[in-house]
């Protein structure tokens, strides 16, 4: 888990490679982030590389998402250009000019084609994005572009984040990274692409074609980031990208690839979680026994979402009431005396019915630790899903009441 | 606005009356509050009163729930039993069985058909009703049953409310008096029937037929009830009771006594809102220019539910890009390039961009007010709804994470 003690970007997944073929980094401060921080970020592939995204369903959309997902079609592209400490959201046509400004500038430096540039932008809504500073910074940066800069790329996409994160794995042969930002307004309101004021890069080296790739992304979020929330509320700007450049020798099966990227987007949506805005837990919520895996979701999310859910996780009471109550109100059918849950590894439930203070004390203690699952038993169907969530504490109030970075 | 240093139970409509003719109340400790303070309370008809009564339609109900329902449906009741302190939810056939067991007790000693009470329970769910507990507290109760006893009755039904919640109107010559319970864990989910952790009991002297009573209810509830919230979750007990003695010579007509049901329960649930567990604010949502007012409604609710637009309501902080984050991700189109957005009465953006940052300070002076609107114009279509929210703030998470009273 992500924290601030922690000064490594490095998931649970091991010390992640130095470098992938074909691929450098490089990051600047602009002077967006009051604190002076690193906020400007570029991934540059040596040659065209086979690009890929998905990007949020909300119908308020920044700039950078509109124009990446034009230019992402083609499926080539050769550099992302990524600022943290302004959105670029609901700013208009300015704000569309403001991002094809920074694109065509670091696009002639490079001397590529303005087309094969993907912005991404995150941080606040609705304010002008200081198209000089960006520019301004891109010199020193692709000075200082390599391959192994990807740790200051890492920290340069960072917003409320306790720290960065970072997740890799291997497709085969193939090397895939992943970088990601992403902790409050973190929602899984998807279906197909992901949800949040999330942002996720992956680069391989690994040899696929665009078809494939496309496919391969979709599927690993739609079952990582998109069963993962903070808040329920999904941003204007969550973008995950891939880029493939073809550098091992040996190419993966798609099925590899996928299950790479998975891995990848599990972790960093995993460690969004854990550091869910002054969340002290990361809950893995369990639902089996419906009718179909559609209705255990609708349940699982519900349930994930409930504040009263949420507020009693940061209170640590296995009060288990709760859990009905919001697994009822999700609009699906089951028999609430078939329930049977399970609490962090301690059956309190059984029945419908409570089994008594003592197994509820020993849940309770089960709930002080960073990490637990809490499963829903509702019925005899084949009917499963799961969704991770976070709680909702003091620290959720402090950092959202006065986020404005 | 209902709070602990307001020791009298009147809301905004000024004095109630002191008594509703037909009616007589009771209450009394039976010892399932900790406090030691009144957990039973009883309205009594002096002959059969036309009944009504609108549900939660939450999967999980508790026992009182389905005991109502099925009573209700004769349309006629004599006396109403309510018990805080334990919600009898989660309790299966026990369950059902300790609540029979309760309304027959009363039943006995007032000499009525069991099949005329009407149960109410609220509190914490899957603990068995103490039936022993309550049953010797109701001798006592009966003895002190009066005319003007209801502010015992509304303080009896109380949980985590910040005070007793009363609210009247007049349907022509008749009288409408209700008394409400509710705070956190009220939601907006309905439909038909209200939800929420929240009782209200509407008694009234006017004359009218069992059909029309159940219309006017369900029509004022929807349009009252069903347009608040606190947290989204909505509970295994909500119920709105009415009952009406004929006491009044002269009878409303239906229109009337619609209208001052609705006044009422409008009345109750801002109370319930202005009360929602630590809130500082009440706040209404009104969003307009939609293509058709169900497309509204789910904005609205979108918006008021976010816990990111509910934190910026708590921070005081007019950051209008999270209105627009929630808007937009309701599922609803509408062109974000259109939006207008008022906010305490000072306008902050216009056709989608922000009018600067001395309009923004204006509106966040405003928001210091404990009730302000935001108006979302998202469009010029003729679908307008709107939601009344409060704030998560620290008193929320304080009350959340410890409750089990």
């Amino acid at each position: 888990m992500s924290n601030s003690d922690d000064p490594s970007p490095t998931g649970a997944s091991g010390t992640p490679p130095s470098s992938v073929a074909g691929f450098s980094f490089g990051s600047a401060a602009a002077g967006l982030k009051k604190s002076g921080a690193r906020d400007l970020g570029v991934i540059l592939a040596g040659r065209d590389a086979v690009a890929a995204a998905v990007f949020t369903r909300n119908v308020v959309r920044a700039a950078p998402v509109d124009i990446s997902e034009q230019r992402v079609a083609s499926g080539k592209a050769r550099a992302i250009l990524v600022n943290s400490g302004n959105a670029n959201a609901c700013t208009g046509t300015p704000g569309r000019e403001a991002t094809l400004a920074t694109t065509r500038y670091l696009a002639e430096r490079l001397g590529i084609a303005e087309s094969l540039v993907l912005p991404a932008s995150t941080g606040v809504i609705g304010q002008a994005l200081p198209t000089e500073k960006l520019n301004a910074a891109m010199a020193p940066l692709l000075d200082g572009l390599s391959a192994t800069g990807w740790p200051g790329f890492a920290d340069a996409i960072l917003t409320t984040d306790r720290g960065p994160k970072v997740a890799h794995a291997k497709a085969g042969e193939a090397t895939v990274l992943g970088i990601g930002k992403g902790a409050g307004m973190f929602g899984p309101d998807l279906g197909g692409p992901p949800q949040a004021t999330m942002l996720a890069f992956l680069v391989t080296d690994a040899t696929v074609s665009e078809a494939a790739l496309q496919r391969a992304l979709r599927s690993a979020t739609a079952r990582t980031f998109n069963e993962h929330t903070v808040d329920g509320d999904t941003s204007t700007n969550d973008s995950v990208y891939a880029l493939a450049s073809g550098q091992c020798p040996t190419a993966p099966s798609e099925e590899q690839l996928e299950r790479a990227l998975a891995e990848v987007c599990e972790e960093l949506a995993g460690l969004m979680v854990a550091d869910g805005e002054g969340a002290n837990h990361a809950v893995t919520i369990r639902v089996t026994g419906l009718r179909n895996d559609a209705d255990a979701r609708t349940i699982a999310r519900t349930v994930g979402d409930s504040p009263l859910v949420k507020t009693m996780l940061f209170g640590e009471d296995a009060n288990w009431g709760r859990l009905m109550m919001a697994a009822g109100r999700a609009g699906v059918r089951f028999n609430p005396e078939t329930a049977r849950i399970v609490v962090a590894g301690t059956e309190i439930v059984r029945g419908g019915l409570a089994l008594g203070e003592a197994a509820e004390a020993e849940a309770a203690e089960g709930m002080k630790a960073p990490r637990f699952d809490i499963e829903l038993s509702l019925g005899d169907g084949p009917g499963h899903a799961r969704v991770v969530t976070s709680d909702f504490g003091h620290g959720y109030v402090d950092v959202n009441a006065g986020y404005r970075s």
